[in-house]
């Protein structure tokens, strides 16, 4: 059943790749971190605003993704900004649990070291991968 | 001429799209502050580590885009992560002046306001656009 919600003046203004995405960097309100990025179609960018749950289109499963709707491991919305170019949106969330379906806080628990000859985890898992 | 660099593992190892691109988070090392969002291919990506300066490819201009080469607004690198699908990098940065060509601190200086209906400036440009 399509979810009500009337059209939203900044979804149309925003500037779509040749797939009708636009890439969205999740970032935790409290404490600044960058938990992941993921993309947006039109209708994602709509169904976010209007739920206030952070909604992606899911490129590999080529469906509408509600963050944490399996895992309860949901993103809350408190703000929405857009960059400059209109191609990018920055959305702080309050994010239950782990934002990583590998079980961390962050998707980036990984940090380049040896003069970027290796990967180290810089991070401990909050949970099992889901 | 040439950089010279020798290749980098975690390079080789990241998962670029379609057009060879990967997307790079720009965040302030200081205050957390994303800053912006940009695209490097795998040679932007061995720049980065061996320069130690962010370097992107500008896919409107079609060539190595050395942040802050003509403005002064440089970022220089503290730290690298790569998201757990190794397609998106995040980049800490000590940014000199304004990461954004219109004067602002952030690219991401427009918040959604009024149920999506309208973008709200929520930030005052910290010199003129360039």
């Amino acid at each position: 059943m399509p979810m009500e919600h009337k059209p939203l003046l900044i979804a149309e203004g925003l500037k779509y790749d040749g797939q009708g995405l636009i890439p969205a960097v999740i970032q935790d309100a409290e404490n600044g971190d960058v938990l992941m990025l993921a993309y947006m179609n039109r209708e994602a960018v709509e169904r976010t605003i209007s739920s206030g749950r952070v909604t992606f289109w899911s490129r590999s499963r080529q469906k509408y993704w509600v963050k944490g709707e399996t895992s309860g491991n949901i993103q809350r919305v408190r703000s929405i900004y857009v960059d400059c170019d209109q191609d990018c949106l920055l959305i702080k969330v309050d994010q239950t649990g782990a934002a990583c379906h590998e079980g961390y806080r962050s998707c980036f628990f990984r940090q380049a070291a040896g003069d970027g000859d290796s990967l180290e985890v810089v991070a401990t898992p909050l949970s099992e991968a889901y």
